[in-house]
């Protein structure tokens, strides 16, 4: 279904509604997944007899969003507190008048209005997925390409150790099968249940439509109706959340790296990308920024729905109406991430040259922990090492100098210079790169 | 200005776009904004002679909303990261080639998007106070006329002791315009810097610009550029969030009070208001429910932008950009939560009779406290009140009954009939009812 | 491990620190998992001949909480940033001096911190699955008990259609093992990665660790170090928050139940339970406002957690940090509200006969949708009965005596009868609740 | 008062109970505010005559915080729901028996709760107002004294323009001055309003009390009982949510400033002061990393507070007791963040060649537009500059180098050296540090 949508098409859209998500959760969207929904309840119903063979077809010629009037019936909503009871009114005059009646059989608003948020939210997710599996390759290309390609690692701001780059990918890797695993398998029932969760309406035969519901429209089966155990909306957020959080970290890392200073990553460039209205020089690294926007409005909405969960009785008033636009919101900023994040990685240019220049640039610090090891790793080795970079520090000579020159120190000049090159520095950290990829490559492409 | 937007005519725009607000955060609103902020800055610079004088007649000229394709400007923002830029550029073909420079004079797109934010929320704020007022004003009726109908006071749940429909309505009142009061009062500073908070094109003459770019659109002086001191946009989110939060109370005791059980009010009707699509006799109390559901997404939207007030060095990539459309939602849902409430409250039937049976309902026991304090408040007369209670709870019998049965209790019958007199038992309330509502006469209406 | 602290003993906890989550994220417990883990991590490297094997049991030896000073650690923590450096160098002056290289061996304190914190989850989460057990027990209880126990459903606040209790604890059931499964599923991983996750101060062989420590501690084997990749804690946090929202939704339908005008459930009584110090009669819903009062806090902290996801580079500054004491009040929090459901679930007090009472209390307007099927199920058969109800609301007559005296209605007075008994209009409700019932005796008991 | 608590000696409390608020905000200091309002009660009673005079000096006695027993209150809370009752039962026996009726006289527990829950914010914001006026200082000092040192402006993580270091003190000053203003201005009101806030047990006079009350503890006077008009609480919040974000912003622009890479500031050293226990030459930035992980947990806390104001009725079942231990964190971490602000503020290390060097780094590229409003500031001359800015960059060269070798550039060798001079392109900076000085200076010092 290709539908266009003011949501997808807004002032603010390009940084918020990047990829497939957000058409996806459009006013126009959840309307044809309603009317999905209605279809597929009379194809249910009929299956087994509960409402005449002839119901469904009538019913699926009916359920075309383009016969309905959008703005009305958000208008309607507000009389009756859902968008579906003036659908149904709206969908019955387009029935012969004696089938009306099997129309939204048994069903509640409600059912309705879940269902389809279900099928909004599958619909949504494929995309999503879809660019989470490219940000997912592309970071294990670049944890194999720069596999070995030695960088500062910081930590807490500050040079640490050498890592390599092709270590950060894999952990960003690492980080997104994770996330993007448990996204893929969030369950999303269908829901049908009547007014409190009896089917009163269907007579003892209710029972028997929910795995049928589900089966029509490839949703999971309830055991029971949710209309106030709001679980499912929850996982879903919480599976959303994560995932965005996972987006975050990568493109504030990617931020940080392209600053002026460090300049060790670029983002990828086109016409009119990055520029300024003031400042002509200036690239700015335009899609870690609207990761990073996106993923901001993140949290306080996956709150949003876990307060909401409080929802009383057979049905609740207004926890559960404020799901719909938060999910919604949801869905497409973190689908808006994921699509920016992996443009991002497919087209990052890495300077491993300013990599190796920015390791460098402290004259060897970096190394201390190695010439700790080196030395013997006793508490006295450490304050010996620990003087030393004082001392380089401070008269801004190489360790390597102050080192050589200091004769508690017992090493040869060749194990110094050993013990101060980088790349024999990395401990497992290939290793774990080739762990994290091939945990990726045994990863089953998450799909829906 | 009237604009119409999707925003206002959406599925779910009937609950959560109710009101003045929604269509003043329009995409077509923010647009109509960041012109007349363009437009303001002209007539602000030529004021003081640093741009010629035919400027601000070309580009008020050219800032109509209607000349621009808000869906173009949208797909643009995605290249530059905000909207801004794409406008300048379009509105610049529309200006003659030699003053084009002189649009957006020594601006950063960042000092146009927050100056239109600050004009989008005070417009915004006209009719979410307006409706305010108006809920002010029917509590203030509500505790005038029901100031001595007598109502059981509920504690956790439970009765307690009487109070009046009118100390309620008073406490809804005093909460409110507490609330209204503080949100009127929430400065909406101009925005105008330049690339890093310099305005170095201006030369030295920069700093004379922000105060008459605010006088110009009636918003307040900045002390300094405030790209990175998100405090502005923090206080208006936290005054909105109070707001919010008084009154989803407001709204949840009106949904308690509905109750089946309870009936004591009941919220306003029309056709096809508080219908259910599978129960005839039902008759829900929307208003309160879409307060509640408004509400209920308010909280998680404040703590959004209080976590992006973390914003890096001169201008921020990421958390300046999630403010754009938080804050519009903020406004929209706050806007509609109070235009729901002005209906219910406006509206809304109250049942003294039925008040005064739930309070009989429990045959007395709600007058305990009043038998203890009768009786001279020590802790043995409350222990032999509250065997009574438990003789007349686990008995089925008046409270009455039990105490003139027992021969501990030392009152008469005329004395008994007087404690257990809800009437009588009131307290301070008539003298809060008046407190609440002399401070709302004395208050000067909060408006914008 | 018997823990005391003060988290379990202070002003407030006996609301917000019941169950035995509480003991487990105390400080006392918190400094027992750290030395837990440097104890472990000298016997996984000793077993593969990283270091001497005299280590570990001289490590374990000086292991133990009651050695060291819980404040001082605190103190030098706000020196380094972080607890565990102090911890080290106490630990160390407790080993002989040849040995003491090989206590902290290779790890950063960020490891021993991570590893920690996953054994405090592992050890509070025992207790809080135990709890959600129980509840999920009790409410198999109540579902089976109470099965065709007929009473009011209620949908936004009003009532709707017949329900039974049992059908409405089977809900709970159902939201319960769906929520405590996926907590039960929630990996907890070791971090070993040294500095910056290279590892390299134990040269090339520092990758075979993990997975023995990992083992040695009962926790889960990591693919690669995960410092900056936060996804471990955002699902444990997001299960914690997908199950206080279960715990909340089922304590506010108690709360509900409770109220005075309802009445139908009470909470279990006790000495000075539910008391009141200014109302002799009351008897207040302590559990069940005790559990609100725990999960109104959750939603907040999950989203202080998710938005610390973004860690910069190899270790991050602020966000990590902030998970430490966040953690243990979601554990603490969602622990405390279990216990408190657990107490409510089994000692809970169900009054059938008042819930009869309360649905016959409309006298018969809750049947309305089961005469209309009976009539036919037609848009005219509900028109005649919304009329029906109408005036039966409007007389205070029975739906029974205007239907009987509608000549429109074409029901004999045993159709109307028939329509009328709530017992006759359960719909599926019985087999929903046998299906919730036997998914739970299916559900392998979720246990760490 | 002096107490001391494990909140401020625990395993994390260096990181997150630094400075002053935390001993106020401890148990110990929460049972000493309920005790000083239990007092103040007595005596704005008794100085009406509401209660004899014999009764104030009576409870002033027993209202010593170390003759109750802390864990058994807190015990006994998990009864009754609060902390009160318990207390007012412990405190009733150490009065003489023909007085204890007088004790906690009409009272009901929140109002005892609530007045405490407000003395214990006014004591704990005395410090952190403090440490608020010593960081606004230190940001003074440092506008001034490097108000005209040139460093890069950035924006988006990329140098943008020159700015100076006082022009980002001076922004740091405004938003402190702002945020901290608003703070000191919360209204902190008493509470006293009886079971459900008609202080029905004190006869007609009840509403004489809470002036009385207020003015006994220092605090607002209320216009009515707030008991569940949570908005003085939500405005406590939300001025600690803003002065939060405010320190956060500063921290992290201080910890972006302390990178290796960056190196343009660097925070307080002392023995063992952001040391690692794996790498000997790292400084870390202890004290913004702190600050950061401090309000990294607050705006979670204030949306739980927000959400909370939905209390039902006269008292609430939940999401006012969640309010205890919330309040208290906000204030503890605020005023941590705030402790550890000023002495990273009061202690840094400014590097002002530094700031010139990495002004330097791109070859001029900053000036760009400079160049640009030296050579007319028309499209053209910034397409001229564009290009000239690419092909420095592409080609290693100055863009002097570039800009003179340009035929197209109209300016002399002596205009481009101008041009290109970063003090000569601040444009207002020194006028906006000078406006934000006077603006602090003008500032009535906030106080509570």
């Amino acid at each position: 279904m290709t539908v266009t949508s003011p949501a997808t098409a807004g002032l603010f859209s390009g940084m918020f509604a990047r990829g497939g998500a957000a058409a996806q959760v459009s006013d126009v969207a959840w309307l044809a997944a309603m009317l999905d929904v209605e279809s597929a309840l009379a194809a249910a119903q009929a299956g087994i007899g509960l409402v005449p063979a002839e119901v469904p077809p009538a019913v699926a010629a009916a359920c075309r969003p383009e016969l309905y009037d959008l703005a009305g019936l958000g208008a309607e909503a507000a009389r009756s507190g859902n968008p579906v009871i003036g659908l149904v009114a709206a969908l019955r005059t387009r029935i012969e008048p004696g089938l009306r009646r099997f129309v939204h059989y048994g069903a509640t608003s409600q059912d309705i209005n879940d269902t389809a948020a279900m099928l909004v939210a599958r619909r949504a997710l494929a995309p999503v997925l879809a660019d989470l599996s490219a940000c997912a390759g592309a970071c294990a290309r670049l944890a194999s390409e720069y596999r070995g390609s030695v960088m500062a690692g910081r930590t807490v701001g500050q040079h640490a150790v050498p890592v390599t780059f092709g270590l950060k990918a894999a952990g960003w890797l690492s980080a997104l099968d994770r996330s993007r695993t448990e996204l893929a398998r969030v369950p999303l029932p269908a829901q049908y249940g009547g007014a409190a969760g009896t089917l009163s309406v269907l007579g003892e035969r209710g029972h028997e439509v929910p795995p049928l519901l589900a089966a029509e429209l490839g949703l999971a089966e309830p055991v029971v109706p949710w209309h106030t155990d709001r679980t499912p909306v929850a996982r879903l957020a919480c599976a959303l959340g994560t995932v965005a959080g996972t987006l975050g970290k990568i493109a504030n890392d990617v931020k940080l790296l392209a600053q002026t200073e460090v300049a060790e990553v670029a983002e990828p460039t086109g016409p009119g990308r990055g520029t300024s209205s003031a400042m002509p020089h200036k690239r700015n690294p335009v899609g870690s920024m609207s990761v990073l926007a996106c993923v901001q409005r993140v949290p306080g909405l996956v709150a949003s729905l876990l307060g909401g969960m409080i929802a009383e009785h057979e049905r609740a008033a207004g926890p559960w109406q404020a799901e719909w636009e938060t999910l919604g919101e949801l869905l497409r900023l973190t689908g808006s991430a994921a699509r920016w994040l992996r443009e991002v990685l497919e087209g990052m240019t890495v300077d491993t040259a300013r990599m190796r220049a920015n390791l460098d640039a402290t004259r060897g610090l970096l190394m201390a922990e190695q010439v700790v090891v080196r030395l013997g790793g006793t508490p006295q080795d450490r304050r010996l090492v620990d003087a030393a970079c004082a001392r380089a520090a401070a008269g801004g000579l190489t360790l390597r100098e102050v080192l050589l020159a200091d004769p508690g120190v017992s090493l040869t000049a060749e194990e110094v210079d050993a013990a101060l090159d980088p790349a024999g520095a990395l401990g497992s950290a290939l290793t774990f790169v080739d762990r994290a990829l091939a945990a990726h490559r045994n990863l089953a492409g998450p799909g829906r």
